[in-house]
């Protein structure tokens, strides 16, 4: 489907990497509806992923830069609007990654110096972001400003760490910064706290396939998708919510509303049933 | 602006009333989308505004209703049916009412008959629009259910009275039916949270202007209007929201998550500073 | 333990049945911390439970009366102040019931005099009791009230059915409410949200068991019991929690701020690893 | 009043500076109900307030200790533990500052060096705090910790600035230790989220008397004192709450569960009506 809801609309996407990343989805999202935008990832990340090929196939540029550099993330914004012709109207923030996960050091035995960098890179690199965005003037009024989020921001969930508090520390930013880029430039910023999702990203967490297993029976639609989410975010850049700001909106099938679901149970009370070891 | 995002979509509107109502935007709104709908409302109510004109200018009927009553229900249903040529995909309630706000009863001294009646128009009416969509399989996979609530529901405003308990249920019945639609039928049911707004009902609450001068001071993006909240629920019903259910959205240009703002301190702080009777 | 907390406060306890009430621990409780108190329930109940040994235990007298009835209410506070020799300091509303869980009618099949029903007992009772308490002037300045509610009231359990409606309209009664008591009266009302419950009341929601055995593994402290519960009343009854009101309050040893736990996932990945009908 | 509440109990108070600390209060009430404990707060605290006279009423020690050096804080529980001859009940954490709001940065100009800090001093710090007690297995099973947050975490508050994003990351904290304390060591973490109060740290706050007349008017019971939250810091010390953890606990009059309030209102509509520059 597509819709040039985005006609005329100009924009940044930080974070995609490969077919999977949400990022990418949207960007591909975003040009299907008629808006142009640039990309934006570390110089890692470009050598990780293959985000040429979206470039190519998008017909824009790829900007390199690391997003806890405030020097960098200028760099983005000053090309961007020079590749566009002016302001931006749009902008999504997908990146997060803490080393407390990757060297598997338990929520209470983090290393500081890692759980710096995971709030750098996951939360502040946001406010970053919209500070070095206001101060350049970066987006025209009634832009939009998404970045990616996840329920463990308000419910813990074995193996999740530090990134938890990153996430919720990144919402916050959403509303503390949107009220003042909503006061003064009519800007809106919203985090959509999206379903598990088998990103590159999302792999690296502890027993994601189970987790998604349950998830998906817990929620009443199923997980939503990456291509399901990017429909989302197409909506939130749109002229159709500029009244929606400040909020952490879930994009999950229903699961942060449930408690417990038929098919969820079901599983679990199968395993009750004949567990032998279940309270080792 | 229209996009064509609910061409070949149909459904049902309840509550319009007139020009200043949701639903009648809503309506207007889904038709420039290509979407078709049938309206409803009560025998009253339809005397009282003019959907008349409503209905010639999107070409469509009226079929007057009693939300609370299953029979009547059933009808809407069934001509609407019949009227599209098959199921439904979209139903917007926007319906309350409270005979106990009406009669200026405060909220420590309810006639508890009227509590009834405030929660069956305004709460249960909600719920019976989807026990009988869903015995009569009246919603095509996929559909969108939308309920306007208000933030009385989360946080207690003066004045508003038994309506907040009715929202509060409003609200439940969203996540409960949700999950069994969801379930089932892959049908979302959502409530949007909508700033205060003049419509003929919002007019009937208690210092209903001041009120909305301090949350359009409140909000960094000023009050949501109806035309604006039609905008909103647009894209609630559009394919682009599928995997969103269960939730309470807030529409409110911010208002939800302000503490305090500068520019409602500031009023305020005039207020404070020659107040001589400020403790009376 | 016993502390003295409650030494000179009087109060009325609704809806003790049996030793596995909720209500009756909390009786139990408040005369060991030197309050006094009165008995109420329904007729029927009396008949069912064996409320009088209670009473005997407690040197207290049992007012029958159906909470829905506002004479029978009035009844129950003026005895209840004869008794005290004046007003009362706390109140406990632990109250619920619903036809349609009862008859084993699903949510997609309610009958709507069941709901009703449902509503009255489990929900508006509550708000009569209060306007009633009101009316009387009978609670004294800094009194304190407490309802029973469940977590169904913010996210929907299978099986929990138009129960979690009426938890979600009583948890807004005690907030419309207690903003006019505490606004005029110093008087402050709090829902205390439960962890699952083996209670007579308890055991009628369909497959409890297992569901507690998940909330257990899911809670870090395990499940909340009907005498820790009764102990945290206590807290809520006691000059120490003054300034808290119109809260909904957790008991149930962190489970409603959990997302995942290992000790669940544990038992759901065994059910997963073998399971060859898990997807009928 | 004094019940012996916390009766052979024993603990750490964090961040007591003068008479008018919150944790000044809770070391009091500490003392009042049986509780014993020592007093920690940074060298320059020390030298500012007059803590000395406290631990000489109190008969106890202070321990200085920066809160961010885990050295410091190994120090704190090891000196501790041998005062009390043996592991302690209940921890306080009332610490919190931001450089940036002392530097009058707004917040879409804040210095990230002042916002490393801000973090680390207002929330690492608490992270640091449980995983070294973690580490020493400090502190006895069925202990409770208990850190001082404000609504700034949930809703935006004009001048509140960086602080908000600390208060939302301590609170997600004490979810994500609450989960693996309370799993490991039936340790029971939560947050207090209390009135805005005039302490010295909340002093620095720019509008703070005006914001605190208007949650005055807003809240039924009026703001919460420094006394008040002590008294209710207590019935969370006590084993009267054992199964209430990750939670974060508004002590607030009422004021997070209101929208508008009468006397709030009243004031407002006051400034409106002869308002000639409001719009200014």
């Amino acid at each position: 489907m597509a819709f040039g809801l985005l006609k005329g609309k100009k924009g940044i996407i930080f974070g995609a990497l490969n077919e999977q990343s949400i990022a990418w989805k949207v960007a591909e999202r975003v040009h299907e509806e008629g808006g142009r935008l640039t990309l934006s990832n570390t110089p890692l990340a470009l050598r990780m992923g293959n985000l040429e090929s979206l470039a190519q196939q998008l017909d824009t540029i790829i900007i390199p830069a690391d997003a806890t550099s405030m020097q960098d993330l200028k760099n983005v914004f000053l090309q961007s609007m020079e590749f566009h012709g002016g302001k931006i109207d749009f902008l999504l923030h997908s990146i997060g990654m803490s080393p407390n996960v990757r060297k598997k050091l338990p929520y209470d035995n983090l290393d500081y110096e890692y759980l710096k960098q995971t709030l750098d890179i996951s939360a502040i690199s946001f406010h970053k972001m919209l500070q070095m965005a206001r101060k350049l003037d970066a987006i025209n009024e009634w832009g939009s400003v998404v970045a990616l989020s996840y329920i463990a921001a308000q419910r813990t969930l074995y193996g999740y760490n530090d990134m938890a508090d990153a996430k919720a520390m990144l919402e916050s930013i959403a509303r503390s910064f949107g009220y003042i880029y909503g006061r003064d430039k009519k800007i809106r910023i919203n985090t959509v706290s999206q379903s598990p999702t088998l990103t590159t990203a999302g792999s690296g967490v502890k027993g994601m396939e189970n987790l998604m297993d349950f998830t998906e029976r817990m929620s009443p639609l199923g997980n939503a998708s990456a291509s399901e989410c990017a429909d989302y975010i197409i909506s939130l850049f749109s002229d159709l919510t500029r009244k929606v700001s400040m909020q952490n909106l879930y994009h999950d099938g229903g699961f942060s509303s449930m408690g417990m679901s038929y098919k969820a149970m079901y599983v679990y009370n199968k395993s009750l049933e004949g567990c032998e070891d279940c309270d080792d």
